[in-house]
């Protein structure tokens, strides 16, 4: 398999929207202001753009769920959350979702947008805009106003990028995201996920521990051939996890996401390591700026049998937003 | 005066020395760890490589202090500053302080460094290696180990970079800088550094105030021709204050720093707004990680009649780096 290669690290886009014409509570014949309403071979169409394709669909009361060949897409009522990996691109996707939600949803507002990923392992494969943090955010400011680009890590070494909108969003305020992104993982439980030791997506679910994260969560998981594993879980409340597994040893590459309740997270980080045992680890969290103390924050989300590297805050205007870089002590 | 342009934005290096075998406290016959054993000739050779020039010199008992033509150099017993603008190449300077330190003072183990620089105005007029940040951060990695780059603000705006080592440092502990960098400065202001209206850099000092801001400091001031201005102020106790002034209305740009306590800060950063009434502002703080408390440093420097737009903290090895960005309410 020489020159064999996969980047697993994964575009995320969120946008949140509001209507500047409020049809919430109209009924069905109406126009009303909810993303579900586009139709799914139009999301589809999108997905095309980005070169991904649907692997399952299902929905909740609250989300509809992608899993997608290149990771994954939620749907909710005012914001969408898609995450892509290897050589999509996903930024073709924001200006036809910004259409779709105006057509079929009458939302003309954005109210808020998270662009973020991690440094690619190999940028040189990737395709335009993707090419370079730089060609992204150029791409980002020729649609949007007061976007904000910063860089969080070490650029010479690993660091993860960042746009957002400089406003005060009106949605967004009660939500809170989780991301760990995890590289150089154990060889034997990535084993998990290669069809060759594992007969089905669920049994990969079970083997590794995945179901045991949230018990009351809905998986949607996929096994890919000959590896490779992705899976989406709906939780009650419009709350998810999501992960995503690349376990090819040369360039392994581990995402989790949730946007559950930032008091969870210390725990959730705790059970994700023990699953998955990385030799390196990045935790990104953003959470609400009135309820986090920084220097709560600081002594907490320490880990025994990894040093933390780096610890940096970015306030911004509803958030605070934290990036952590954590290293395995040598054994 | 069409297509004239001057970067204000300085680079700044300071690098702290240990030595392997001490030697302190030998007398003057024998080599003892002191950088300002270097004699002056090498100090200003080094300089010529940087492209500039020693336009005054002085020492107190602790510091050796060079007003360049341009910015400023302070030399210290085990490390030094050196401040450039313009299209100078500070960076040239490293590799030659690092031999002369070893050669004159003993200095073999470069104990700690911090490079930083603003984001440049106009950035394609710099001359190798300080055509963009990446080019600066390979050449210091050819130089050094445990190199970690960081950008800090919004890349897309205004931001600020840093290159420093990850070590636990042995004698940086007990210091602290300050830096402010003011753009958009207020005109009027800004007519005190002209020789047109101002005959000496004495006088241009007592009219904008710099001498009150620290009663007790000898000042070595620089007025240019035909504007312009340097100073570099001596405090008891190795502490410094060193201000710069490109006045002119098109790219007006002040920089000032100390390394006075950190305990002081607040209140010099309001007489410093106070003098030059910028615009926008960023303020850099290096205070000691043990010594701080992240919640109370994002209550505090907030000054009426500016909104603070960014506050991001990165938690270094021996330090908390604070970086602030202020724009003015528009009035």
């Amino acid at each position: 398999m020489t020159g064999h290669f996969f980047e697993g690290a994964e575009k995320l886009l969120e946008i949140w929207f509001i209507a500047s014409n409020n049809n919430n509570d109209l009924d069905n014949d109406t126009l009303s202001n909810d993303l579900r309403n586009i139709p799914r071979e139009l999301i589809e169409e999108v997905l095309n753009l980005v070169n991904c394709k649907v692997l399952k669909y299902a929905k909740s009361a609250t989300t509809d769920t992608y899993v997608l060949s290149e990771s994954s897409m939620f749907v909710f009522q005012t914001h969408f959350v898609l995450k892509t990996c290897g050589e999509t691109t996903l930024l073709h996707a924001v200006q036809p979702m910004l259409e779709l939600a105006r057509d079929y949803c009458g939302f003309d507002i954005v109210d808020q947008i998270f662009y973020s990923r991690r440094k690619f392992l190999r940028p040189e494969l990737q395709k335009t805009p993707h090419t370079s943090f730089e060609h992204e955010v150029a791409y980002l400011d020729s649609i949007f106003e007061s976007g904000c680009a910063y860089v969080l890590g070490r650029t010479n070494v690993d660091c993860w990028y960042l746009y957002t909108l400089d406003k005060t969003s009106v949605s967004t305020k009660s939500d809170q995201t989780l991301e760990v992104i995890m590289t150089e993982l154990d060889p034997e439980k990535m084993k998990i996920f290669y069809q060759e030791y594992t007969s089905s997506a669920s049994e990969a679910t079970k083997k590794a521990g995945i179901d045991k994260l949230f018990p009351n969560a809905k998986i949607f998981d996929y096994l890919f051939d000959p590896c490779g594993y992705s899976m989406n879980g709906l939780l009650p409340n419009g709350h998810y996890f999501t992960i995503h597994i690349t376990p090819e040893p040369d360039f392994s590459y581990v995402s989790f996401e949730t946007n559950v309740p930032y008091d969870q997270y210390q725990e959730i980080i705790r059970k994700i390591l023990k699953i998955f045992n990385p030799g390196k680890f990045t935790t990104t969290i953003f959470g609400d700026t009135a309820a986090i103390s920084l220097d709560r924050q600081r002594k907490l989300f320490l880990y025994s049998d990894y040093g933390r590297i780096d610890h940096q805050v970015v306030c911004l205007v509803d958030y605070d937003l934290f990036y952590s870089y954590y290293k395995k002590h040598p054994s």
